[in-house]
């Protein structure tokens, strides 16, 4: 609609389906004039449907990588700046798997070699995407990297398991490699800390249902869709933002500078029903 | 109990009644070998119990002072040297009122008059404490001062007005003056960020009631009592921190580290009564 | 020139001259298509060359207004709706000043007429502003409110002063009136916490200059400069970042999220010339 | 000297030699009324001189232990509440290793073998130390919980390379499970970020002297040596801190919360020499 992203390159990780955010940002990128390859696993790409988001998207190739391989990253950034033909302007990271959580294996019963296996696709990955990146020189001076982050990085939500942590070693890297890529060839790097959203990954995670409700009325502009989400990486792919950096950034309806919303205590007041409160209708303390 | 405090002398801001967090510093104080001078408003001290206060932990004195007048505390710090017959090694501040809130004017209808006296009462009044005990080198080398917050300085609750910016007014106070005090002797200054405590000035919060049950049980300890408050800030006086300063420390059984409990989500979940969730049961979102 | 901002009408308050921020931000709104009111303390009118801005900018209207006065700011947006044909999307607050620091009061020492003063201009002007706009509901649905502000909010830097506290209440203010302000019409209330940046009011605070340095070595990208900052406000006041409130954004090159760079280090460590290392070149702790 | 920790049953990790933290932990919990079970590795226990500490402290055993495994971390909690007959009160978990920076990988050329035994030593190891004491039900209603951190969790320290990371993953664990261990056994989690320390650990870090200068000139209260440390640890295994978990503690003399102090850019300004200023005495920037 801008032309924000004109004559930009990207590449998109983590597109599974027309829920995943990474599919919206795709969209977004090319409507703001990029042009996109996309990625994810090869068994990603066969249960979704990355194919149509190709052809919406023209866009340059679908190169199946495993983002915890440094072998399949390596290909993927040779491919992917052939396609493209030059070096990339941008990249979305949207990985991230437990499966402690799809094991139901509880924080306080951790499968370690599960937790590895988290930490690296939804952490570690980026790292190795980013090291990828940087040996093979393959990101534009200037450019912007964006991973995707929830607040648990920073408070605890139960349910959400081994990935809190995984968000917090995430965030970390953000950090760490955004102050060398900085340093070396301006390459910003941020995380988008976003409302918790319906998407497959998403629905996965225990109590989701009651969760998105309370994030939505906590949340003075309620929560952020994938939608806004896509809108909001735009800018941080765009020129308009070089000097951002090494930043977790709150995408969330301001839910993450909320401590008691009305909405949410107005909600929580109705479960004291009549037999959890006193004669004068003050609550009976669990 | 441990002597933790033996031969130090210390002044006790804003006891009101033995529901006051001040009052149970005070107390406990005392009990770790200190000897104390209580201060508060001369109204103050008309309204509540302070000297019965004074008799129970053999106050050296107790003088009245508005912690708004620079005059009151210059008095204050220098009777209470006389009294305790020395420098001060240690001080409570716990002063913090709200005229819009007592006067029901919401945030975004604010009395500008009223504003100033709260930020002079409840933060300005802990710089102009240090402020005239700096100038009077009243406090010994290595002291300690340490002011009650809340966590709403952080994160916004609804009700809590613009004590909420009082507070990150007087968490930032203790930073700069920390960074001052410290170079120059040695004195630290923190805030204790204590849970909702149901005290006299707690108690007058709107929607408090409904505040006290969500904090308890999203806080995996359950709230800090005001007992609990004392018994922290002995090991604040205590020679045991003498490397902590600039501090907003949290004393809230872990609330300030959560995002949602399961206890949380399940009082939360039943106010979801059938009106609320459709035939399988999911929640209609509102 | 991507019309970000085509067909919005804002304010922006406090340029002064061609080094503000304000200034810039000015300039860049109209670039991307916004119509403008620009203000300022009449003081402040006489003394810069705010003129010169208003007809480079071809701006609807200059009213004078003192940010601290609620009746100015009355007339402001009463004059500025009309100026502009309509709701106000966007507000640019720039407005600080400390008597204590302009007088060589220290922290230590400072003024409490003087302090309140710093804190009604640099950060009780910011409520003044919001609580008029939205009595008048002078805020289009979904605008946006953007203040700056400096990282000594969160972290001590000598020579800064009370602002550095009244830049804390300025952040407080964001969180509390954007959560109202956000849950009522969808505006959005969000701070930009910039690099220390060479403008006039900059130039006054005491070791400007190396802090200047030290900041730029410290940040992988460099300092922002001003152009950089109004590039990003830009991107704040458009619609692609409406799900982002109560936030301090840092636009800093980085500088917000560093320890200690190399580049900082390096410089650091030629300070220990001959005297100060012993004859392994070990440094001699001072 | 207080007796703080009287009857109280301690397990103290990761003691080196007299010049390592746990060393004056162990010394100072043992001063205080407890009684203790020291553990290293089979390699540290040879290499240092823990039998020293062991006899000095009357240690009730010293078990041998990999914190990385569960089997060797299972047979140290047994044996620990054998020697002292009964559950084990507080633990200190100061385990933190890298073999990236053994070795000078640089971060942008880590070998992700070395980054998840950096992460499995320094921050795993905790959740498996804690996972297993759970499930054996090993730790005592209330007990206390602590690590030592590094405020490059935060933010970022040229040099200190993956151990930020880990550090970051420590502190979320700290988190996680001090959720779930609090609201089931009242267990505290807390961290402590000391300031940077003189220990065989510290010693290795790159540029840690030029480090320690610079964070003792930003302290106020300069750096906090390992026994200001072990003072502090002593507060936090007491009853006096019973309702303070998931926390991290900056025990570090106001580091933390520094920008700049004068003290650090004096010293700073001092680098720049007669070559790098002008003719005025202005910085010439880099």
């Amino acid at each position: 609609m801008y032309n924000l992203l004109k004559g930009k390159k990207g590449i998109i990780f983590g597109a599974l389906n027309d829920q995943s955010i990474a599919w919206k940002v795709a969209e977004r990128a090319v409507e703001e004039g990029a042009q996109i390859v996309l990625t994810n696993t090869a068994v990603a790409i066969r249960m979704g449907t990355l194919d149509e988001l190709a052809e919406k998207t023209k866009a340059a190739a679908v190169i199946p990588a495993d983002a915890t391989s440094v072998a399949d990253l390596e290909n993927l950034f040779e491919e992917a700046q052939k396609a493209l033909g030059g070096k990339i302007d941008f990249v979305l990271h949207s990985c991230a798997m437990s499966v402690n959580m799809r094991k139901k294996r509880t924080y306080d019963d951790l499968d370690y070699s599960y937790l590895d296996k988290t930490l690296d696709i939804s952490a570690i990955s980026f790292h190795k995407m980013i090291q990828v990146a940087k040996k093979m020189d393959a990101i534009s001076e200037g450019g912007s990297i964006v991973a995707l982050t929830y607040v648990a990085s920073h408070r605890t939500f139960f349910g959400y398991n081994d990935m809190a942590d995984a968000k917090a070693l995430l965030e970390s890297i953000t950090r760490s490699f955004g102050y060398i890529y900085g340093r070396e060839k301006a390459v910003r790097i941020n995380c988008v800390s976003q409302s918790p959203t319906m998407t497959t990954a998403g629905g996965g995670i225990k109590g989701f249902d009651g969760m998105l409700d309370f994030a939505d009325r906590m949340s003075p502009l309620g929560n952020a869709s994938a939608d806004d989400c896509a809108d909001y990486c735009i800018t941080l792919f765009s020129d308009l933002t070089k000097k951002v950096t090494m930043q977790t950034l709150f995408h969330d309806g301001g839910f993450s500078n909320m401590g008691m919303s009305l909405r949410g205590m107005e909600q929580y007041s109705k479960s004291f029903v009549a037999e959890n409160t006193d004669e004068n209708g003050h609550i009976i303390y669990g």
